[in-house]
């Protein structure tokens, strides 16, 4: 049995309510259908608000054009991940790439094929990949990733640990981390969509773990129910530095970067010789005008410490291994996971500025339809 | 013929001339003798002073004490290293050890064996290694790095080139920074002991290499005499990442960092997907006592960077492999190298402090005896 248990124990919003109304729509009928979407309101500067995304209601045909060779799909989940907010950005300094204004968003999701113009895929398949935030999308057939074949367990897991965070974790940990059994892991960011997962895969390793995040209730989701053999919230942490020493007296091998800044700052005065710094996300600076200074990364020398950045889409080779791995592990209890899902694609604005702020608790999934 | 152009076509001090007095000294006599030692004065903030070191004059028996399996050393040339700096400071944050008040200071060296208590080595070796900066040092035989067997090449190399700075950069370049043909490289503090070099492997790898020095004179001798493609004087430019986009148009792929601060924060801006920063050395840091806040570091995650720490500690075992590759091509007069050679012990600390101001051209080697 695979254990979801954050969908009842903890009282979150359970996934399988009702929609919010398209029960009307035929995929059958040639007629317009509600096209409900997220766009961008404008650009954003410092910590995106709300009313930099707008709701507003499109119509669409659910059906191919004659020639396609694209898919049509109803998404059913669409995923919160920290990187969109560098989209929202218009001039980025880093990385490529931006929303356009009165579009909808992009991002990961999980959908379901109404009707496909390419022969990997037919209507009914299962599928997740990079969707827009709409009730139904077109996209190209090189936008999904893969096909879901296993049901059996929750199908928003596939925006989450059976998915691009699941694989990112993976990804980061053992093929940049290189982690051995009896080492001490520092994880940030420790109960979001990645963090969890590190943290639970060093535990599998042999591993002594520590996570930081911001709330009481993080930190005992992260002592009690994830694994970790310690865990802080560093809002309570006058120096960062003090509190790494008191977990760490012997220091870090492996930090799991998930937020830069001071953080990473402290860090470095804690990593041990050799230590790896495998670099997932930085959010700390994602919505900051004027970045922090890192000034301690001169011990990367002294310590030779590897810091290697590394984004997922490097590694999809590696998903059937992955999901064969994890499938494992999550039908047998033996990996949890934490979601936070809320209902309606109208409150996918709040559940996505909520991440910056750190107001979801475990992975933040926007739940749009029932299939 | 190998080329140690240096000594003869920039007029620099020449090597082979008369040292300071110590004719009169035996090597037979029991009877003590002048050691003329460099010593710490006092704990150094902020850019060292020659003030900080004193000249003292001791004296010495030249006689290991009976038993003894340490090895008794006439030292004939001392290596200014940037690394020395650190143990100049009391509390350090980084690295470990200091230098002793009112002891000689430690540093690799060129030494002639006056006796030898250890089997490994026997009266009239030349060795290089760790030594005192004194005219006599009683050293550990651990201490002694390797005994020196080729002395058709200026014996002043095995401070450079053929030792520490010159493994440094061999293993640098070729071992953290895995360069490939075609690929463009930039070298920070381009003319030093280790830059130079790095800069001309880069070339017989078939890289395009920019270099940055502090001086003209520097940057006429990376681009006239080690070969660089193109090079510039950091302190002529306003804006090192518009040079950095002028001299890499398409990036960089591989950051020898030798400098850190805001030299790096451009770095970041400008590197390649899938880039390598080998971080060698942080010399823009060692005499802040407010260090410099590096903030485009976010930049390693989306061009998925590889930043690498390393000392040239771990790669000693290269060292055989290093020394043939390199002679051949010395011998040659493919690979040549810049030597700033002050004459005297007593020279030593206006020496040592000048490579902190960039003060010296070339490798800065203090010539103490003649054998």
């Amino acid at each position: 049995m695979f254990c979801h248990f954050l969908s009842f124990q903890f009282q979150f919003s359970a996934i399988h309510t009702q929609g919010s109304g398209h029960t009307q729509l035929s995929t059958q009928s040639m007629a317009q259908v509600r096209n409900q979407q997220v766009v961008l309101n404008n650009y954003v500067t410092g910590f995106p608000k709300q009313s930099d995304m707008k709701i507003v209601e499109s119509t669409v045909t659910l059906k191919l054009p004659a020639g396609s060779t694209e898919v049509l799909l109803k998404n059913l989940y669409l995923s919160c991940d920290p990187y969109m907010r560098l989209l929202m950005t218009k001039d980025r300094t880093v990385g490529t790439g931006t929303y356009t204004l009165a579009s909808p968003l992009s991002g990961y999701g999980v959908s379901k094929v109404l009707e496909s113009g390419h022969p990997d895929y037919k209507k009914g398949d299962l599928v997740w990949g990079i969707t827009k935030w709409e009730e139904y999308s077109l996209v190209h057939s090189s936008q999904i990733r893969f096909k879901i074949e296993h049901t059996d367990v929750p199908l928003s897991y596939y925006t989450g640990i059976l998915g691009m965070p699941g694989m990112t974790a993976y990804a980061g940990f053992f093929e940049v981390g290189y982690p051995k059994k009896g080492e001490n892991v520092f994880v940030s960011a420790a109960s979001g969509a990645i963090g969890q997962l590190v943290g639970q895969f060093a535990k599998m390793t042999g591993c002594y773990v520590v996570g930081s995040a911001g709330s009481k209730e993080k930190v005992d989701l992260l002592k009690n129910k994830l694994g970790f053999d310690e865990a802080f919230n560093y809002k309570d942490e006058p120096d960062l530095n003090d509190a790494l020493k008191r977990y760490f007296p012997e220091g870090i091998d492996i930090y799991f970067e998930n937020v830069g800044g001071r953080t990473l700052d402290a860090v470095l005065l804690n990593m041990k010789i050799h230590g790896r710094i495998p670099v997932c996300g930085m959010i700390s600076q994602y919505n900051l005008t004027q970045l922090d200074g890192v000034t301690n990364l001169a011990n990367i020398i002294f310590k030779r410490i590897k810091m290697e950045g590394f984004i997922v889409n490097d590694f999809y080779h590696l998903y059937p291994k992955f999901l064969e791995f994890l499938l494992t592990h999550v039908r047998e209890g033996k990996v949890v996971y934490a979601e936070d899902i809320v209902e309606g694609l109208e409150n996918g604005p709040a559940a996505l500025v909520g991440i910056y702020t750190g107001q979801n608790v475990g992975k933040q999934v926007v739940h749009v339809a029932l299939e």
